[in-house]
């Protein structure tokens, strides 16, 4: 291992590349990492120096907070390596964003930008070698910070760990989707921490996911939990529904992540001309328009599945399919972003980030 | 270290015991523990044997999705050391179910009772000078389970760790307690994990605590997220309302934790005569009741605080103050549930077990 020190990060290099070890082609979603990772911890109050260094396991005392109390929050961000070997980030200043709002919520310290973009930034370099090109390829980020501190008394840790760690990832084809619509379970609560990316919100959807599973679904779509008739998002996406052609989705909110993959897809379709309405939607208006024949598409909108075309939905123990469509505005919105995010084709939204 | 092989259970002793370190008159609740911890991981399906060994740090691997999803339980008991010596714990079958519902509900494995009754029994003995004498002395009990498979995919683990630390604690005084009613923030939904002993339900309640705390309140007490009408329960305690002489309290829900501390005051209460009433308590009854002059207690109960007298409370920026009283029920039944539990009173409900 070799170690360098710039005045801002220390960098310590894997002594030899795992790279040669993985299949490029045969990825299973996040479950492969990189050479190195990202690590600043806070400790009494400060953010210490970051340091780059090999990707390992890292100890933690068993009365840690993030095992009791669940202090613990993420991203999801994706880099892109084009035809000339330039790497881009897609909107990351949104993720930096959101990662400190969701810090904020769990009364965590918020990361500072230079940690989290610089330090992402040298990572990425480093590990260039993990970006493959071509539309498809990717690589995963996942950026999080858990509570370190010590001492089972439920309250907010002294200290906490950031890390961003990198896993190479094909574009994500999860095959037919069929949904089950909540019609008792439920993600978020009013006032509570649905709009954070807090590792809790999904621990919290595993066992109803699991009794969809067994149905035959492959993800739930969540509904409000006041009242179960308001359609809200998926388990790691955001939700549009084609109605005649128009598209709907729900506005954002504190029970609803503010995806980046739909803000964006709202303002491509709007600039494609596609009339696009952000309001509630209420299962019952999608059973009907399931009924007359005018509910043309539903799929779903996030950084690991890019766009994920629905084929059906189950509500009250009916199950209602979609129609297949040529030319679907999934397809068509997919296309495009991919487009942009992998320098196929001009970013006028000034999307795109040059590492 | 010596290592025993028994054939259920390892025992791996530490070489030295940290206990003439612990002031045992000055402990800061949770923050000490004893010199063993029992550990039994869960890999490939199965359990492994469980093995008792010296309190360190354990490593992780980056990816373990405890730190990304959040899937992570625990429980909350006490151990008590009565005049002879002998050890009791209080209702732990109690604590071994409810842990186990919380496993369910977080999609977790259940843990087999062998392995939580039988290892904490004999972590006990082991670390038994731990557990002092007297009225108010404790050992605080913490059972927890985490997901310590790898991947950064928003699925269950396949891997777990359960876990059983141990902290001497005073019994836990935390002075004037002043609450704040919630108006806008919530603890749990409808069709959420409320009801589980889920690590992500009590980071969820960090940043609008300490908006409370920043207020002057110590604790908040949740209310329905739906209407914020209805009174739930404290942070780490369930809520007694006393009005003239009769006791309310929330009925368990989804959203509400099912506290062994409230349904054995409960038990406790009728025994001694009182009026109970469990039903739905609206936060407009309690306002009422404090301008006429009919409310006359409010407490909380559960195992860390035992039971906890408030003084007064906020709601729309009101603070309704309660009236000073002799032998409140709160003191009562405090007496009454210690006696039992510390074997100075006969326990005639049979919920003291011993070790
Ligand atoms: C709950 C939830 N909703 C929606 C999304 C989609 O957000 P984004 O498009 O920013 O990836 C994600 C995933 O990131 C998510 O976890
Ligand atoms: C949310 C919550 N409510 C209530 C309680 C009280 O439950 P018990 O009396 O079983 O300790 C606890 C603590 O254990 C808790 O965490």
């Amino acid at each position: 291992m070799s170690t360098t020190h710039t005045g801002k990060i220390d960098i310590i290099k894997a002594a030899a590349s795992k790279i040669n070890e993985v299949d490029f082609e045969n990825l299973s979603f996040g479950s492969v990492f990189t050479d190195h990772l990202l690590e600043c911890d806070f400790i009494n109050g400060e953010w210490q120096k970051p340091v780059i260094k090999p990707y390992a396991p890292f100890l933690l005392d068993p009365s840690a907070r993030v095992f009791h109390y669940g202090q613990a929050i993420f991203e999801g961000m994706k880099a892109y390596k084009d035809e000339s070997d330039d790497i881009w980030l897609f909107r990351p200043d949104e993720n930096f964003k959101r990662f400190n709002n969701s810090a904020v919520r769990m009364a965590m310290p918020e990361v500072p930008e230079d940690v989290f973009m610089n330090g992402l930034n040298e990572l990425l370099r480093l590990d260039e070698a993990w970006i493959k090109k071509g539309k498809g390829n990717t690589l995963y980020i996942r950026p999080f910070l858990i509570a370190t501190g010590q001492g089972v008394i439920a309250n907010p840790s002294d200290d906490y760990k950031f890390m961003v760690i990198l896993s190479p990832a094909k574009s994500y084809y999860s095959g037919e989707v069929k949904v089950l619509i909540a019609e008792h379970f439920s993600r978020a609560a009013n006032g509570g921490i649905g709009a954070a990316k807090a590792a809790g919100n999904y621990a919290a959807q595993f066992y109803p996911t699991s009794l969809a599973n067994a149905a035959g679904f492959q993800q739930v779509i969540w509904t409000d939990d006041a009242t179960h008739t308001k359609l809200e998002e998926a388990g790691t996406m955001n939700v549009f529904f084609r109605i005649n052609d128009t598209l709907y989705t729900a506005p954002t909110s504190e029970r609803i992540l503010d995806g980046i993959t739909r803000k964006s897809l709202i303002d491509m379709a709007k600039k494609e001309g596609i009339a696009v309405e952000v309001r509630p939607v209420l299962v019952s208006e999608l059973v009907e328009a399931s009924k007359n024949g005018t509910l043309k598409e539903i799929f779903g909108a996030g950084t690991a599945a890019v766009v994920n075309p629905i084929i059906g939905f189950s509500y009250k123990e009916v199950y209602y399919e979609l129609p297949k469509i040529e030319n679907s505005y999934a397809s068509q919105l997919k296309d495009k972003l991919t487009n942009i995010q992998h320098k196929l084709a001009e970013d006028t939204f000034g999307w795109t980030v040059k590492v």
